[in-house]
């Protein structure tokens, strides 16, 4: 089976950890494995990048801001493949576009359509291992495109699905844990974790892998790992649910710091005004989370979400222009806030985890803006300052 | 017609000097012309990312270094185009591959096969600045390649060929002088030069504009003008020798500080043997210039010739080889020489320049190693610690 290994902008950061992923990759070839190798920007590279292009001009189009930032896992792709020249062994390195990765024509948000493996695999069959730029692909006008935040995991599980081999994701942590270990010092890290359980807590903000990713993994079925690049600790192998052997009520905690909390206040209450508010959003793709609206007050009506501090320019815009049509509504925002999410499928067996933490809350006094539940989560959005001792209470109650 | 603007890499530098191109570009664009800007990797960024690959491993191969360079300009592209964008104008940078630019398949000294206008076309009908990554294409195989020395030179005089344009080179000099300013301080700038000449020139060493570009550009009669980049000095047309109106005897001096000498010692004489060394030399496309072969002694024989200064390395591993054919020879090298040529388009109707040239050299004590002439040139190998007083005896009595 082929192995697709992805690494990251920290593991590939500098010559020195370029050469020792090389060694890593070494040994697995000489066992016999065909390997595809999926990196990364270096380092802090792609903020580079970004600064200087903002600096010409603050507002870049997204066709340019893709062509310049692809160059940055172009020059890691060489870079690795020349390491492992140097080790004796094949390589050779491929662009998105080279790799046959295309994509629809969403510049920074480009979805993967289909994946053209022919190269790739001549590649491997004549034992050459493939390194491939993750995060970008070809349109079908032929501009250079990219995936979007986290995009090279997505490379890595989309090229796995289509060679039909397993994907392992080389991080700077060591796996899953039940807590991200900055807020909770006994976090434990867990060996195995259904692709559902990932998926919830990725999507609710867990860094270590991007919901796509985990979503595409999912669907097609592709054995994923997680575990930490430059060391031989064991990670977090991503099952699917129904080889899961233990089911406790919870599995994790997770927290997304990216999150903002905007308010639209004195907007004229009807479903077609509040609809109009999210299809403006829907267009610009703005990812929105937790809506919450208040009761109308004198036929006005305050709406909340939350959304990515880094769209905040952009909802402003939209706000604005619905300013054309309704004078009086204002925006705020608050980017003090947290959502932190429980996530388990033991919920689904489990009654009253969602009880027990409203309950737990009430008694530590910590106050929560939004609520929102799923089958196998409940996410709540508290203030920064509160996030700590609510991670102690549910750990506390949980054993995590 | 059509204008291919091309800019180097100390002229796009810095943020600021990109704007400040964007800035001439637009007055001219105002004006009405279609414009193509051929761009190079911003200041010493090509030498950075070649430490970098050299950190991982001192002998990448030429397809992954190409892989790498191309980067380089890649990253310009997009900051110019963004920057007229910023000026409310229409603009679009593609790579070499995009713009059409097909090469053959030599890494790290491809040559241009042909140029599929296309795209370029369509964008220069729609009313936009077309940004072009200089110095790279993309091979049959779909590989991306770069153009070696000067290649950026040599992609805008291309495309001013495919679009049946002009060409301009903007640098960091005002224009051709009869010798480098830097040797000699009352040089004067030329208005004009024929090919031929500014052919001479740049095959001998004046740096301002690549021979293969002047071929290029002499072969499909392309108007050629270089001038200095940001400021509004005029520059030098390169025309055709037919309305070349005056024939001084001699127009410049070139000098040449990137050549070495090497000499290959105790080498049994024979045509065969001789031949095999310079064979060797050709297969590696190593670049041999001025070749000197003494007199047998004993039935051996010492060849000398210069060289590229880059290319040192690879003619000691081509020796080496030798040295099983031939275990006596010996190499060495100097590089505390110069080329020094005298280019002259009048050379060819003053009878005598060559003549002048040896007595001069005699009587100031100049001594030279070697001495080749073409029909417009000389040049000989002189040590570095003479070249300013060859240079001053001849401005002397050619009034350059």
């Amino acid at each position: 089976m082929i192995s697709v290994l992805k690494y990251g902008g920290t593991s590939v950061a500098t010559v020195e950890k370029i050469k020792s992923i090389a060694e890593a990759i070494q040994s697995r070839y000489l066992q016999g494995e065909q390997i595809v190798v999926v990196v990364s920007a270096m380092g802090k590279s792609t903020d580079q990048l970004l600064r200087l292009i903002h600096d010409v001009n603050p507002h870049p189009s997204k066709r340019e801001l893709d062509m310049l930032l692809a160059t940055g896992e172009q020059v890691t792709i060489p870079l690795l493949s020349t390491a492992l020249k140097g080790l004796g062994l094949n390589a050779i390195s491929l662009t998105g576009a080279q790799a046959g990765i295309q994509t629809d024509d969403q510049h920074s948000k480009a979805r993967i359509e289909s994946i053209d493996t022919d190269l790739i695999r001549m590649h491997l069959d004549a034992g050459t291992i493939v390194v491939v730029a993750g995060f970008q692909g070809i349109s079908p006008t032929g501009d250079i495109t990219t995936l979007g935040r986290g995009g090279s995991d997505t490379t890595a599980v989309a090229l796995a699905v289509a060679l039909e081999g397993k994907c392992e994701i080389y991080t700077d942590v060591e796996g899953i844990f039940t807590v991200d270990p900055r807020y909770h010092e006994n976090a434990k890290k867990l060996d195995q974790i259904s692709y559902e359980e990932m998926l919830e807590m990725a999507s609710l903000g867990a860094n270590v892998l991007e919901t796509r990713a985990v979503e595409l993994a999912h669907k097609f079925n592709v054995p994923l790992y997680v575990a930490k690049s430059h060391e031989n600790i064991p990670g977090t192998y991503i099952i699917d649910r129904s080889t899961s052997l233990e089911t406790p009520a919870i599995t994790g905690i997770s927290i997304d710091e990216r999150s903002i909390m905007a308010s639209v206040k004195h907007l004229p209450f009807s479903q077609d005004n509040i609809a109009k508010l999210f299809v403006k959003l829907a267009e610009r793709n703005l990812y929105i989370d937790m809506i919450s609206i208040a009761a109308p007050y004198h036929d006005h009506v305050t709406v909340s979400f939350t959304a990515l501090k880094d769209d905040l320019n952009e909802i402003q815009n939209v706000i604005r222009t619905l300013q054309n049509d309704f004078e009086d509504i204002d925006i705020t925002t608050n980017d003090k806030i947290v959502k932190l999410s429980v996530v388990g499928i033991g919920m689904v067996s489990h009654s009253g985890v969602a009880a027990n933490i409203f309950r737990l809350f009430a008694e530590g006094n910590i106050h929560y803006y939004q609520v929102t539940t799923s089958e196998i989560s409940i996410s709540y959005t508290v203030l920064q300052e509160d996030v700590n001792r609510a991670i102690e209470l549910i750990s506390k109650a949980y054993h995590l």
